[in-house]
């Protein structure tokens, strides 16, 4: 039980995830964790979208860290003039939240909100709203994690009383609360978890989170989870996503594209959590990240392959809707094809 | 010009894949090549029989070493009674040949010819048959080069005027001559290659072969085959077989299967190229190797995952016949349902 609340505490706090206080942003940093527990540390806001791009935090991380970061911009801009903040925080606004091409969408709602909590505290006469900022960050992340925590419930009752889940990378919060929920709806499921390469995710931090909650986990290489789904019976593939479109299409970490094919193959369903998105009411909306070939002809740093050989480096694959069993939310469980409900209604839903 | 040549003459050549020489065998260790080229020296043919085990040498490499590990035998018993170094030879032929289990009765033939040969050099008289058997062990290989140079110029044929090929794991001989035929037809043809976790022999192999041979290369991880299948037009997936059943299954390093899955659903067609093997008339016969778990958790000797965490690792896959387009042999393609003609009659092939 200690492990259990300390693996939960660590992984889902989102003050271990990334924090502003005293004119700083430390994120934590998810590209070693947990060989290695280290925080980046940001002096401004350019920083935070920095260490965005760079991946140090994945997964909802960046949802946290940018909201930080927005913390840190009007911390950067106290007492200059009120127009002159809103300014330099709309400017930050930007540099955040396109540090990443594909979800640039979903982030800038993030730091709207932030630069709205902003102006509302400008209006009244602060001179530092860096704390107003920031309170508005800790309030956006309750919200999420209340609807995740609902989104995790409709997850793990899909689950059987008995059986084996296939995993994607990591997407620490559902997961997280996934788990959660099973151990409350007292499923006895065993966990497989693909690798995820180039980072490692799901081996690094899927599983550490998996094994954290006492579930027992498997760690498998990213060429084996339709061997896998032969051999071992699996009974659900699940993954978060990146964005879900209105049109049903899936953005999410390479790999899950490959999976839910091996999936359909095996007659093995394929449940996908998130909200679908306003923003995104088709696949043509959304940009896939390629992201710096050499990455992949490397692993945990040492090199794999001859210099001279190119690399191939998409974040992100496109799940098409018939791949895709169900789309997983706060509010039930969706057909990939019957989206409009939701999306008309997104209830307190902003990434 | 000198860069073809060299890539082609290092990894075709068998002296240097596995030599006998002076009491010992020397295998290129390619599990590091070629970030380093090292060679592993084996003093007794139950050293070359845990080399292979610890896979030192993969793909073809170890039929080469275990018949020249047949000639070490030779070597170890020299001078003692006919009756005792046949015993001797007959013991060592089981143990280099069920170093692996899938292919346990491939490497039979091949130690069982070299026995042959040794009883024939028996009978003339000599002391030590040694390089006798040495002699067969390069027959065998010449054999099998000049079959593989005809199956190379089939799979060739089947590559487009202008396209792309994805390959899977790394199988010399097939893919130099593959490369050289296709520089003789005038393929103009580009490469993806998974890297082929946990060894990553895709990217330090067969990616440093293709960029040897000129051709353009790209390495990408095993997440990605689906991806780049319905971004990049892909034309055709072509692997090798560790074992071709007669009733058309595919036994080949693991991620095979998934890829050929993937193939199937983009309308890409799988080739495979080998003989379909009397030893193994159906998949019933097969027995699938699972190698260390804990191999899977990390990468180039780091760790990458929590200790407590466990892993899976079965060395290869099962491709049934409905994902295979063709089975590519010396003597022609042929329809993995249609194995009976070339298993009544496999020519000159030994394995």
């Amino acid at each position: 039980m200690e492990r259990q609340d300390k693996g939960l505490a660590w992984m889902l706090q989102f003050d271990n995830i990334a924090w502003y206080e005293d004119g700083k942003v430390r994120i934590l940093d998810r590209r070693i964790y947990p060989i290695e527990v280290r925080f980046v540390e940001c002096a401004d806001h350019r920083e935070v979208a920095k260490a965005i791009k760079d991946m140090v935090t994945q997964s909802a991380g960046p949802y946290v860290a940018a909201a930080m970061g927005m913390a840190l911009a009007a911390y950067e801009c106290r007492g200059r003039s009120e127009s002159e903040q809103i300014a330099y925080l709309t400017d930050a606004a930007y540099t955040i939240s396109h540090a990443r091409p594909t979800t640039a969408k979903r982030m800038e709602k993030i730091t709207e909100q932030c630069l709205d909590a902003a102006k509302a505290a400008l209006a009244g006469g602060m001179s530092d709203v860096s704390l107003a900022v920031k309170e508005c960050a800790v309030e956006q992340n309750n919200t999420r994690y209340a609807r995740i925590g609902r989104t995790a419930k409709h997850l793990a009752g899909l689950f059987p009383e008995h059986g084996t889940v296939m995993t994607q990378c990591f997407a620490e919060t559902i997961v997280g609360l996934m788990l959660k929920e099973a151990r409350l709806q007292g499923k006895d499921v065993r966990f497989f978890c693909p690798e995820t390469r180039p980072y490692f995710q799901g081996s690094r931090l899927t599983a550490s989170v998996i094994y954290d909650m006492g579930f027992d986990v498997t760690v498998i290489t990213d060429n084996m989870p339709a061997a896998v789904m032969k051999n071992e019976g699996v009974d659900l593939f699940t993954s978060a996503a990146d964005v879900i479109c209105g049109d049903g299409h899936v953005v999410n970490k390479v790999g899950t594209y490959q999976i839910a094919i091996a999936a359909k193959y095996h007659g093995i369903p394929y449940y996908v959590t998130g909200a679908p998105d306003q923003g995104h009411p088709d696949i043509g909306t959304v940009k896939i990240e390629m992201r710096d070939p050499d990455f992949v002809l490397q692993a945990m740093g040492t090199p794999t392959a001859n210099q001279n050989v190119k690399g191939y480096y998409p974040a992100f694959d496109i799940t098409p809707p018939e791949l895709v069993s169900g789309v997983v939310t706060d509010q039930g469980i969706f057909s990939p094809y019957d989206l409009a409900e939701y999306i008309a209604d997104p209830g307190d839903f902003l990434v």
